[in-house]
This record gives structure tokens, C-alpha cells and sequence, in this order.
């Protein structure tokens, strides 16, 4: 009771042995504490071939718990090594169909063919079939076709002998979904309700037909923000005209909020895809190559804005230090504008407030800060600079790049977001660069000017 | 049934004119379809006055439940209107405990005291106060003292009719929690078990002992990833000596992973604190100032290290071109490759790899980006510049300054997080304003000694 194995070396050493000398009894008994997420956890300390031994051991229901709960890529690759039939019996027919079918999904035309072809348990392919039509980031693709419904006319003894039956397969019971006689969705009974009722009333008098439900259709972002803001543990699924076809759990919804968060985070530190620390390095440096790339381009254009400026560069090489606190201030004003704008469209809490407004905003937040560092970049140029030129030039790009970066910043994730298109782009590459580049150009320009005037 | 209520501009009039009008009949009937999370969500739209009007007309539950779905702030500054005795018994006495020990937590001492001494349910007022003792980021932080019970020695008869007593203060029921006669906890039992058991048999017979629980002393983070790890909707939490104290749902679970997620977001995109759009100018000016400082900060120094090559840049102008290219190329591989440990160490998953293996990896993968890209710039280079030592310098210098920021990026949050402090913060200003002064200086020192061959 009360815990969460650490596994430790000498476990894994054991167990190994065991599985090498093919002592099934040993080693069953050696996980048999063990709740399928730890045992999943194995997988990463023992060898394929070990794993396929430890994992058909296992009795159906924990088998298909424990490939449920491995990572995607693992998982992958250990079905690689398995014929159909295995997969099929061994562990798709007791699993939830939904688990059921991401599992599927993943997989080859011909090999999802030949597990559905295989599964002993045929409402479970047919299950599986119609949640692979949906679009798996979509309400459909993520609910589960296992719940508890009851019909509005039963009583509450037939709901509780029905409770009976259906229960074997739901693993949480949260609700039970209320339907009519055309399968609708009408609302919910809480387990509470019906036990503080009398036997004999039907369910419609105790029904709460105030519920919250999604479509097949409904973006699986929909359903998150959905079960977020109404604290639900569960929601029903409709389609088109109303029929009652599934749940989401929030597990599923966690998991998605977790994905959603990291995606949104790398994007913002340079990486196009998913990654893992335990990715194979050519994997790694792939996912990482565009935006350095786009970044040397964005030198490129750099060197080429500077290049302009050579024959100034000669005469006040000074100008060239402060470069790098130009561009640097640009990217950073331009990314802290930018990660709001991104995080609220995630949260959904920019509504309400017009573009027109926000620049606003963001202009007198850029002013106040870009103000107070002009100041002090310009007291310490003041006493430590000889030339009042290079003093006035870096305080008064300074001030003009935070203004611009900041209204740049906050103006391309909400044009992006208006097209449609993943606003936390924006907090990549293409900012940071565009900033850097003009950036640049003002610092240059204000320089050239001013140098004219003072110099 | 089936919504969520998007509110129009043309309601929130009409509610205005009825609150104005003092139509509390009208007020009312407009709302009372809504769900509490929709009331709360009015909030933006109405004056604290007019709120105040509006979310006192409610009964008490519907009271409590608008309450702890508003915003933080919100909150704070409408309880600020509001004398303690009002929000005691209006608001305080209805919630569950945790709900109410957060919004209490957040006063000012003497509030906090003066809304305690006017609740009417002493034991609320009790389970506040025992609440209140915890950090607020740990399990005993995050946990209600609102759970269901049974003993083990009793019949499911018996449990069925303490559910019916019990479940009154339970929103929701996901298990039955099974303790001994020193309220130890001993397992759970399903409602969906006991409804297919024997009345008659002993809670006993059928209970579940091989439970996950949590202390009251366990980090939150460690919490999350329990109940992450194996699924859970609830986790009974349990004192030092094993005493069933509290539980946590799951809803509380995904604020928590939700505001973690944003504060590594944040925190990558150079803001020190929460920041929302809606917030007021002046904070998110402060918010964003520190990081913009030590960009400051690092921009002189990197000015002071040009310094020392001012010889070099007014002979050498063309050296200048590429000093942006060097900076963004350093900080954008050091965040990249800080951004993967961060994640990692936030999802437990770097577990098993040793530093040195780590490092190791990182380079290599530095290798592959940093010679595609130097040899991309040399092509570039090679035929644009009429300077072969540039073309030299910048290739041999951007190839060092990659290895070098992954090394760094890689290093320091690993190092942070060995001596406890949030790695997350090497995401932040630090990495990249030592990356950007380090890739100057290593920049300049190849270039003066290159063109001292090759010029």
C-alpha cells in the first residue's frame, strides 16, 4: 500500500535472470505487486526480446493495461515483433476501445487489417472500426464508446440491476447516461442521486438534463477547455443528431493538456517537433536544423544590413558594440510579447479585448521599459563612451527597437491566429529573426543619422 | 442541454438594466441556466458593484460555486467589497473545504480571522484552519477534507447507507475510502463492487489494498506525476502515521500541470512572474523588466568585449557583419538544448541517463547541426567575400560557439537542478546572455588569429 516503486538495478538485474532461465513463476511473481505503469516502466531497463517473455506472461487484462501504458515509440516497436493474432487476442480485446484504437492507429495498413481480423471479440472491432474514422483530434477521436447508460423510462431497480451488468466493462463509473428510446442523450443520473432514491422511481424524475456535452466533431482543444472550465471528470459524446456514442474520460484531456503545453514550449525554444531526451541523435538533430537554419539566414540578411553600412563601420568601429545588446533586446522584447499573445489564445482568455486595444497595451508597456533602459544604457554611456554620437544613437535605437519588437511581436501571432494558422509560430523563428534583422536596420539608420549631426 | 453559453453583448445589457433597476426577480431568471463557471465568467463584463448585486441574489451553493470559479484576482479584489460575516456565511460555509481554504489563504490575516470567527459550520471552520497549516504546494495544500468512508468491518448494507448519509457533502463520489477502527487507511472499495456484492458480506472481503495514496508532506509536483503516471481521478492522502487525512481530485491535478507548464513557458520567454493580458500595465512592465536588464547587462558586457577588439573591427570592418549571426546561433542551439533537459526533468523522464552520456549525446548532435551549418555559411561566405580569413573565421567560430552553447545548455540546467533550484530558469536570461558574450568573445579571438595567418 502506499507507494510508487522505485526499480532498482539489483531488481532488474533478477529479473532478467529469471527471464533468461525461464523461470516463468519467478518472474511473474517478481512484478505480480506490481500496477501496469510500472511494469510498463521496465521496458526501458530490459531488451526487447525480454520484454515480449515478461509481457505475454501476463493475464489479458494486465497485458493490454501494460502496452496501454508504454510510451508510442516503444510501443511500436515491441508490436513490431509480434504476429497479429498475439496482438489481436493477447491484448486488443481487453483493451478500452478507445486505448484500443490509438493503439491501432499507429500501425500499418496491413497489420491494423490483420489484428482487426483476428480479435476474438467482435463489438470490440466494430468499435475500434468506427473510432478510427475519426479525425484523432477531434471529440470522436478521443472518447471511448464504453459507458453506462440507462433508458429515462426504467426505475431506479432496473438501473441498478442494469448497473450490474454493464459495469463489467467500464472500468470508472463517473455518471450514468440517461438516453431515450431513440438512443438521445437526455441528461445524467449520479450514483449519489440513485442511491438516495427510491427503488421505484423511474430515472426521468431524478434526471439532471442540464448537462455539458460534445460532438464527434468538436476539436479535441474544444472538449479541454470544455472539461477545464466546468471541472469535469467526464463528458458525453453526441454526434449529429444527438445519439449518445461515447465518453471522454479526463485522463484522455490530460494527457492532451500535457502535449498541447510541450508542443507550444518547444516551439517557442526552436524545435519543430516532438522530442525526447532518450531520441536517437539523428532524430534529435533533425528536429532541430530548421530553425537554425532559418537563423543563418537570418545572419546572413544581418551581414548583408551591416554590409550597407561598411564605409560607417570603418570610421566609428564603436557603433559595432553595441550590435549584439540591439539584437538581443529586440528578440527578447518581441518573445515576451509574443508568449502572451500565444499563451492567452491558448487559454482562451484574449476575448474581448480588439487588436486596436492590445497594441495599445503593449506600446505603453514597450514605452515605460524601453524608456527606463534608453536612461540607463545612456548614463553609462554617457561617462564611459567618448563619442556623444554613439551615446545618443544606442539609447534612441534602444527605445525605438523595444517599440517596434514590442507591437511586432504582439501583432504577428494575432494576424496568424486570424488566418488560422498555430499561433505559437510566431514565438519561433520568424520573430526573433525578423526582429534581429530590423533590428538592425533602425540601430544603423539612427546611426548614421545622428553621427551626421553630432560627429 | 448540450452548451456552453457564449455571452453576448446584447445579455450582459440587458442584465445591467435589470440589476440597475433593481429586478431581482428578472436578474435572476436570466442566470439560471447558467452554469456557476458561466456566472463567474460574467464577472469581465459587469462593474464589482453590479457583481456584487447580482452573485448575493444567488442561494448559498450556487454562491460558493461562483466564488471559487473566479479568477484569483478577481476574487481577491471583489471579497475586498464584501464584509467578513457576508462572505462567511454566504460563501465560505458552502464550499468544500479546500475551494474555501484557498480563497481564505489569500487574505489578509485579519480578513482571514474575521470571516473564520463567523462561519456556522464549526467543523468548516475546523477543516479551514487544519488546511490552512499546510504549503500550499504540497499534498496536504492541495487536498479536501470532503471524502467518504467506511469502516472495514462493516457490511455493504451498512456502507450503503453511510453513503447515503455521507455523500450529502460529496460532490462527487469516485471511490469509497476503507479505514480501520484508528482511521488508518487500509484500501478502497468500488461502488461499482459493491453493487455487484452480497449485502451482506464485510467491506473486508471485497476492499482493494493495493492503493496508491499520497502524505500530506508530498510535493505537488510528485503528486501530479502519480496520478498522472496511473490514471487516478482521486488520491486519498494520508498523515505521518497512516491516518486517511484528505483526498485530491483530479480537477485540482490539472490546474496544477496546467499553471506548471506555464511557468516553464514563461520563464523561456523571459518573464519572471504570472502574467495574464487582462492584467494592469504596470505589472506586466515589472514582470518583463528584470530579464530585459540583465539583456542589458550582458549587451554592455558584450560591448565591453568588442572593445578590446576595436583595432581588429576598424581594420577589419567586414568582422563586424557577422556578430549578429554568432549571437543568435549561440543562444538559439544553448536554448534549444536547455529546453529538452527542462522539459525532461519536469516529465521525470531523464532518469537512467548519466550526465557524462547526456553530454555526450548533446555533442554529437551539436557536431552534426554545427559542421552542416558552418559549411553552408563557408559555401555562402566563399563566394560573396572577398576576405578568405573571414570566410575562414566565421565558419570555425560558428562551429565552436554551437558546441560550445550545447555543452552550456545542456550543463547548466542539470547543474541547477542537482543543487535544487529550478532548472527552468536556465531557459531564461542566464543561458543566453552568457551564451551571446561567450560566442563574441570566442568569435573574435579566432578572427584576430586567423587573420593574423591568413590576412
Amino acid at each position: 500500500m502506499a507507494r510508487t516503486i522505485e526499480i532498482r538495478r539489483e531488481f532488474v538485474d533478477e529479473l532478467r535472470v529469471a527471464i533468461k532461465e525461464n523461470d516463468e513463476k519467478k518472474a511473474l511473481e517478481m512484478i505480480t505487486d506490481f500496477h501496469a505503469a510500472d511494469i510498463a516502466e521496465l521496458y526501458d531497463d530490459i531488451s526487447i526480446e525480454e520484454a515480449r517473455y515478461l509481457y505475454l506472461l501476463l493475464d489479458g487484462e494486465r497485458a493490454s493495461d501494460v502496452l496501454a501504458e508504454l510510451d508510442e515509440d516503444d510501443r511500436e516497436r515491441f508490436l513490431k515483433v509480434l504476429p497479429g493474432e498475439v496482438i489481436a487476442q493477447k491484448f486488443i480485446d481487453n483493451m478500452d476501445s478507445d486505448d484500443a484504437a490509438d493503439v491501432i492507429g499507429d500501425l500499418s495498413e496491413e497489420k491494423k487489417q490483420d489484428i482487426l481480423l483476428h480479435l476474438d471479440d467482435l463489438e470490440q472491432a466494430g468499435d475500434i472500426v468506427d473510432l478510427l474514422s475519426y479525425d484523432e483530434n477531434t471529440a470522436g477521436g478521443l472518447m471511448a464508446k464504453e459507458l453506462i447508460k440507462v433508458n429515462e423510462n426504467w426505475t431506479i431497480l432496473t438501473c441498478l440491476k442494469e448497473l450490474a451488468n454493464q459495469a463489467d466493462e467500464v472500468d470508472e463509473v463517473y455518471y450514468m447516461y440517461v438516453i431515450d428510446n431513440s438512443n438521445k442523450l437526455k441528461g445524467i443520473v449520479s450514483l449519489k442521486k440513485m442511491l438516495l432514491s427510491n427503488n421505484a422511481t423511474t430515472v426521468k424524475t431524478i434526471i439532471e438534463d442540464d448537462i455539458i456535452s460534445v460532438k464527434t466533431s468538436t476539436p479535441a482543444e474544444e472538449v479541454a477547455q470544455v472539461m477545464n472550465k466546468y471541472d469535469l471528470v467526464a463528458i458525453p459524446v453526441i454526434d449529429s443528431i444527438g445519439r449518445l456514442v461515447g465518453r471522454i474520460t479526463i485522463d484522455d484531456i490530460v494527457d492532451f493538456i500535457r502535449e498541447e503545453a510541450e508542443r507550444d514550449y518547444q516551439m517557442a525554444s526552436g524545435l519543430v517537433d516532438e522530442i525526447e531526451v532518450k531520441d536517437k541523435v539523428l532524430h534529435i538533430t533533425r528536429v532541430r536544423l530548421p530553425w537554425l537554419l532559418i537563423g543563418l539566414v537570418g545572419g546572413i540578411l544581418g551581414a548583408l544590413v551591416l554590409g550597407k553600412f561598411e564605409s560607417n563601420l570603418k570610421v566609428y568601429p564603436e557603433m559595432a558594440f553595441f550590435i549584439p545588446l540591439i539584437a538581443a533586446m529586440g528578440g527578447n522584447v518581441g518573445i515576451q510579447s509574443s508568449a502572451i499573445i500565444v499563451q492567452s489564445l491558448a487559454n482562451n482568455t484574449l476575448k474581448g479585448e480588439s487588436t486596436i486595444k492590445r497594441l495599445l497595451k503593449e506600446f505603453t508597456v514597450a514605452l515605460f521599459n524601453g524608456l527606463i533602459l534608453a536612461a540607463l544604457i545612456f548614463v553609462y554611456n554617457f561617462f564611459v563612451s567618448d563619442s556623444f554620437a554613439l551615446t545618443l544613437t544606442v539609447s534612441t535605437a534602444l527605445l525605438s527597437v523595444i517599440i517596434f519588437a514590442a507591437l511586432f511581436g504582439t501583432f504577428i501571432p494575432l494576424i496568424l491566429d486570424r488566418f488560422r494558422v498555430d499561433a505559437a509560430l510566431a514565438t519561433g523563428p520568424f520573430i526573433t529573426t525578423m526582429n534581429d534583422i530590423i533590428g538592425l536596420l533602425i540601430y544603423m539608420l539612427i546611426g548614421r543619422m545622428l553621427y551626421g549631426v553630432f560627429a
